[in-house]
């Protein structure tokens, strides 16, 4: 970011990307689909926590969007369990974006109360800048990525509404420290709900669907949040 | 990259970069200091393994350049172990760029032969993208990451010239599957050596460290391939 034309540029980028994400979750809602930007670093166990997520809900029905540079591994492993899934390739780009997102959601066929998980790139850094049309981010992060990692990606564990740590099944042989870790964290974000998870194992993922389960319920009023007030007004 | 716009400014700083690199990359040549772009994900291993290579160096006195965005937790921590270690922060940018890197290398006093390690910002999409003046690209792998990432990352494995690949005192409580990590490796990079290690107890540094150390002894021929040839031209 030291070259003024670029910034001028991104600033422009950044606002047609926000104003297309608006749009995305406002039809998103309207047609009763609950959507969940899913971040994490490379390796982290994203799709495995899907699946582990996606086992525990009792409300939705799970569909997935699935952001690789260039493969469509996890698509076709989804597809192979029964689960819906779409691909979106950026070839080469860091992120998913809003026009791209919007593309591959507007022709998915919701059946009945339904939960959009969209499995960003696995970075760190640059999905956090980039709104999609979610209506809630979830970070993964994992004991195997050590305890620093609030420190050094910030913006990833600040703009989170929902984070896993995944991998505690390793945490025995690892020197991961919780109370360092989630120092780091609250002092970024002081609300986001933290569960500890095991993809491999399954544990902690009914707390995290029960939660998101619960948000969805709740995604019109917070969608239109005025409506609830405008005689007060 | 939908925007032409961002795509026009973005082929100027392309080349902008590559510029600065390539004299970034001559200025060291002549000050006896072979670098080492140093890439990998976040929670990889990168500043425990290069503890680990440096204890295995026996020609050349190790110095870092530690890319964050915005902590100086590592670059703290090697100085307080005696190392020569200068932080640059890229305050939100994913990957270090030949000008930032520039500027922080040129005050550096190196004393002999000398190996300058730049960790870049832990980011397995980005930092591929970008030289920044080094002699070599060296890229670090976990087993915990899963043994699918050549295939979802494939520019950082496609441009590395030598792989570590970390963590593997984990391996026996994981399911990596090494035939077909090497297999989407090799598909991409025929030929960069790969060196299964573990920063933990230290092993498999010392055939990484002797592999840089032959590259650095011969980085003058590499720098002027035709100095060699000139009179058969």
């Amino acid at each position: 970011m030291h070259d003024t034309r670029k910034v001028n540029v991104m600033e422009d980028i950044y606002g047609e990307n926000e104003h297309i994400a608006v749009h995305t979750r406002e039809a998103l809602t309207e047609r009763d689909a609950f959507c969940v930007n899913v971040m994490g670093a490379p390796g982290v166990g994203k799709t495995s926590c899907l699946k582990a997520l996606f086992a525990c809900l009792k409300e939705r029905r799970p569909y997935v969007v699935e952001g690789d540079i260039e493969s469509d591994l996890d698509a076709r492993h989804l597809r192979e369990l029964g689960i819906p899934a779409i691909q979106l390739n950026t070839f080469g780009a860091c992120h998913l974006d809003a026009p791209l997102v919007r593309n591959g959601v507007q022709n998915i066929q919701f059946e009945g109360p339904s939960m959009l998980f969209i499995e960003n790139i696995g970075n760190l850094v640059c999905p956090a800048e980039f709104s999609i049309g979610e209506h809630v981010k979830l970070l993964i992060s994992s004991v195997t990525e050590g305890s620093d990692k609030p420190y050094k990606y910030p913006l990833a564990f600040e703009k989170a509404d929902l984070i896993l740590v995944n991998k505690v099944d390793l945490k025995p042989y690892l020197d991961f420290d919780e109370d360092f870790f989630m120092k780091g964290l609250r002092a970024l974000n002081p609300e986001a709900p933290v569960f500890f998870v095991s993809a491999r194992d399954g544990s902690g993922f009914a707390e995290a669907a029960a939660w998101l389960e619960h948000k969805a319920a709740h995604m019109r009023e917070e969608a239109y949040p005025h409506h609830h007030h405008h005689h007060h007004d």
